[in-house]
């Protein structure tokens, strides 16, 4: 057999989530997808794998590199999404008769084939919200109002929106003095300041030959925090409306999402006690989104969570409780004699939707199964021996607080939610 | 551009989930992970992609069609994972630390390249729940009774749980007098008799050499419900215990279940309203699950709910709601001046969490925009007029009764509470 044995490897930039950094990571996939709900947005699924002239639009320059799928040689030249928008695009180009707005979350993995570094992986996880067929600012406020409420109820207390129309940078070169075409690159520089500074940019920008003024007139213009821009004003009037608090979003003229997608309203969301971090959660309007697929160009605005970085930051804030056990209570099981009554409380206390384990491990000991439950985190454990067999009770032991009580069988299940 | 124009398609075998669809199918994976996570299993999660070897075990005769996937020419062998097992028994060869025994869920895409056909797809969901590093028939009984809720929590009645152990059927070649090598033969034809009939598995028999007399003899052996099995008649011991009952499920010496794996227990689900459908939910003991990754050979038992079947299931049974709204609550929106108080109301209604849509299409006028609330399926309309703005009021219509009342904007939350 030895000669035989496959290490049990990933494959290289791929990651395992276990349970203990699974059940937060769901939680937190839950509480925003709770959200998305909220504001009436309903789940849509597609295919890991599409069409490979799909994803990369027909352009023999398309430059990601994607993952190539193949069943045997023959067949379909398939690969695996990069992103859920250009599905999107498909779902809405493919189904015409989808009612306008059409308001879709999706929540699923994609692929990239980028080198692996520390903390960023091959396949991940995007949750996105997009909103379809609007071409209002009121489909953009409502969109800023979803990241808005998400934070919130992620437990976040100190982030900031910082919202920017892409039309205003389109602009820039006219303001700031430099060559139109120029105008990408200085957007993507200007992505990097929350992660490396503004002296960082700076420099990028003078290594591609802008002058020291230019520099200086696009400091100037994007540190400003106020404009006369009618949508950008649109919206702040329907963020007041809706009662989201100025406190939580700005508008900022430098924010320029590199992506070259967006034609309108841009926004990313930074943690104001964890900046270097980046954007938490960004987006933005993309007019157009159907045009690769001939037919009429639909109106579209929408978000992406980024749910690693989300993740990592909600550990750094202690919002993270990494807990091995889903199950708040366990039933222990050291006498065979006792078992079935074991079974029995294990089924009802099920039944009154409390989450149970009962033990099977290879402890025999009441001592060597407490411990256990312990350190796994249950917050109550239920022991049951021969005596509470004859008397009709049960013992309870919290095990934050360690008292312990016996309880007639009538009353477990009060006696557990009391604790849990 | 027409010319450059690529048509919206899946590729072959793919299939879309559109929110009428996807709606009603996550509240049933919603359910089942609800009860998997009451017996407290929790969630791991696997990469779609593994290395190769992984899959395939470095069987060069391994014969699944598989997707194989590339980042450009060089790089790893990868492919994507056609189960969730064999990633299970990678993570638990991977991680000797995990605790023993170790239950965990996974819900999460597969893919196989089989040739397509009505209903059955190139990539499914597949909807696991496994109890790892646990000899005992325990954990068998577990596995039955998670069949048992989840089949309770998504609203079947009439189900049955037909539970066997391929121990027995090992024997089988003695006791019906066959050659022990068409064993496997055997019992992968006695797995097609739910949806083609006993008739067509003795045909079957008949054509590969069976006896007339085997054929009889394995009839009659296998359509006993008793036994003096000590395995099963342990399980049947704590299913009792466990207050499940015997309606739910009986012993069936005809049960195979295909799959080589198995050593132990096996056990299918059937509908009795649809038998022809198959088996919706099946599993069994698999000991020896690492034994391809060297190292101790862990003993595991597990079941995998088919989501398709079950969706087509309960669509036939009438127990899915199709809709395509998510949300309960529509605030209409056809006039200018009252949309502050229109989005004013969206957020406190979800602030009390309840799922609200703002209208934003196309129609101006109010009827326009209740008949589309009717169509979507909302229960109830709010109607913020400019006659409401000035009384601090709102319209609330119940769109099932047609009711309409006007109500002091204090009293919206309940008003509405009430009628969804």
């Amino acid at each position: 057999m030895t000669k035989d044995t496959i290490k049990p490897a990933l494959a290289s930039g791929f990651k395992d989530y276990l349970p203990d950094e699974m059940i937060p990571r769901q939680k937190m996939l839950d509480t925003i997808r709770a959200v998305f709900e909220r504001f009436g947005y309903a789940p849509l699924d597609t295919p890991g794998l599409e069409k490979e002239e799909i994803l990369t639009g027909g352009d023999p320059d398309f430059k990601m590199n994607i993952f190539k799928a193949r069943i045997n040689e023959s067949g379909e030249d398939m690969a695996l999404r990069f992103d859920l928008t250009v599905p999107l695009a498909r779902v809405m180009a493919g189904n015409p008769e989808l009612k306008k707005p059409f308001r879709r979350y999706q929540i699923g993995k994609v692929w990239r084939g980028e080198r692996p570094q520390a903390g960023r992986y091959r396949e991940f996880v995007q949750c996105d919200a997009d909103i379809v067929g609007a071409k209002s600012m009121l489909a953009d406020a409502e969109i800023i109002a979803i990241i808005y409420t998400a934070m919130k109820d992620l437990g976040i207390k100190n982030f900031e929106i910082r919202i920017n129309n892409r039309k205003i940078l389109n602009n820039l070169y006219a303001i700031a003095d430099f060559d139109k075409e120029k105008t990408n690159m200085v957007l993507r520089a200007m992505d990097k300041k929350d992660k490396q500074g503004w002296q960082k940019v700076e420099e990028e920008l003078k290594n591609e030959g802008l002058s020291d003024k230019s520099i200086s007139l696009i400091k100037e213009f994007t540190s400003k925090s106020e404009t006369d821009d009618p949508e950008l004003n649109e919206i702040a009037s329907y963020l007041d409306a809706m009662d989201i608090p100025r406190s939580a979003w700005k508008i900022d003229l430098s924010v320029a999402r590199g992506l070259g997608y967006y034609t309108g309203t841009v926004f990313e969301t930074i943690l104001t006690d964890l900046p270097s971090i980046g954007s938490v959660c960004s987006g933005g309007r993309y007019d157009g989104l159907t045009a690769r697929f001939g037919g009429d160009s639909l109106p579209a605005t929408g978000t992406s969570f980024g749910i690693d970085r989300l993740y990592a930051a909600l550990s750094e804030l202690g919002l993270v409780n990494a807990t091995a056990s889903i199950a708040k209570v366990i039933v222990l099981n050291f006498d065979e004699q006792s078992l079935p009554k074991c079974l029995s409380v294990s089924s009802s206390l099920r039944n009154n939707n409390i989450s149970v384990e009962l033990y099977q491990g290879s402890e025999t000991s009441l001592t060597g199964q407490l411990t256990y439950a312990v350190k796994k985190g249950f917050s109550a454990a239920v022991i049951i021996g021969a005596d509470e067999v004859d008397k009709n009770t049960v013992q309870i032991k919290n095990l934050k607080t360690k008292e312990q009580n016996e309880i007639s069988d009538s009353d477990v299940i009060t006696e557990i939610y009391k604790i849990i």
